[in-house]
């Protein structure tokens, strides 16, 4: 039997975003990995070995995915959103440079899925319309001045911003820094959208000025946009519309 | 009967990265409005009307689409990759905020899609790993100096950078202007991927060195990502693994 590997995004949470491709993947598997409410979106079936981690386990849960399939099962590593976007395929592809040579022909495919970020985007209209950063919240994995830097340069470029993970029960602390941050950069009327579990039962999603934003509006389960200053507001019944123009006037 | 408009990313190509949910809009509608391309990857059937328009005439086909939906009609504004991404939902959002007041009323989703970047990061790894930045490299929408602007700051932030619409027969110098300005603010070894066509039969991929990427290795159906200084190359049969490791050191 001929082992494989699938590093699979199951998008923000509805099924209705789960492409095909990670479906059929599924659908094949021995075996799944991943943090414990990612395993528990995939159905149990007969013959289907469900392995749950916990958070902050990359790289174990990593190196135990490659192992199984180096052994001969059909294994899919779950993540939430795209699974290369702020998840599982980067820690994939660092066990596999730093594990054995014969992991490097292993067959191993990415199979993308809706980013958090693109959903978000998708409820309230087209806020990422035109250029647009996604950084990392998270100092687990960098340093603070380095998150404090690049949400400094996305805004003197004027860029749109999407931020993961603003906010865990670890570092409450950051977040905050980063709204005072934006405050001391951009207008008091910057558009910021809290969007919380989107295409979930629990999604919640508010549009607030900069001025109004506040820390305790995030969670962990909210990705976090900020307008670039040509971001505009079409007020309507049941909240707005937010679009960012494509064009720019020269 | 009450019109609604669906604006639904097609994903990158692939059948295998339709959502669901955009396959349920399309097998509902009755009108499905878009530049040409798109409009062929949809399958005709009785009862829905197939609008093909040409490229640059985007909102024309927005104001299109929305007078469809007031008038009653179930409409799908389709896009290739996600509509909020360098595509049709902002010039949707535009048109609504400068068309008749009843157009605030409509029922208006817009529908993610696999963005070409992501589709393109998943094949090849996970280059995007990491804090990253989109920009659209076409000139036709806002003035170049913004585009160099953003692209120096991104380099100066070491993002990871996807450029969306690198070349075009119109603007065929700006991204050959785009490397000059890159190899003066990054290694030589800096990795640059040239993703074409990604999930369609022309699919064509390439990872070389910033020293040696030419602007001849982008056309009008690439997508091409930029490594951070971080970005790692796994060697193997076949084209190497490439990605951003998730953690940069203090």
């Amino acid at each position: 039997m001929t082992g494989w590997l699938a590093i699979a995004g199951l998008g923000p949470g509805g099924d209705g975003l789960v492409t095909p491709e990670v479906r059929t993947a599924l659908d094949a598997a021995s075996d799944v990995v991943g943090y414990i409410p990612y395993v528990r979106r995939v159905a149990p079936r007969p013959g289907l070995v469900l392995h749950e981690s916990d958070n902050r386990v990359e790289m174990d849960r990593a190196r135990h995915a490659l192992g199984m399939a180096a052994a001969g099962r059909r294994v899919v590593v779950v993540s939430s959103g795209d699974p290369g976007v702020f998840a599982m395929a980067s820690a994939v592809f660092e066990a596999v440079e730093a594990g054995p040579a014969g992991w490097r022909d292993l067959d191993i495919r990415v199979l993308p899925g809706i980013t958090a970020m693109l959903a978000a985007a998708a409820r309230t209209g087209a806020p990422l319309g035109h250029d647009f950063c996604a950084i990392n919240l998270s100092d687990n994995l960098k340093p603070w001045a380095l998150v404090a830097r690049r949400v400094a340069l996305a805004a003197e470029g004027d860029f749109a911003m999407a931020f993961y993970n603003p906010r865990s029960r670890a570092r409450p602390e950051g977040f905050g820094r980063v709204l005072d941050l934006l405050r001391g950069l951009c207008e008091p009327e910057r558009v910021v959208i809290f969007a919380r579990a989107v295409t979930t039962p629990d999604e919640a999603i508010r549009v607030v000025p900069l001025a109004e934003a506040r820390e305790d509006m995030a969670d962990m389960r909210t990705v976090v946009l900020v307008g670039s200053s040509a971001t505009r507001i079409v007020a309507r019944e049941g909240g707005p519309w937010v679009y960012t123009p494509r064009s720019v006037p020269a």
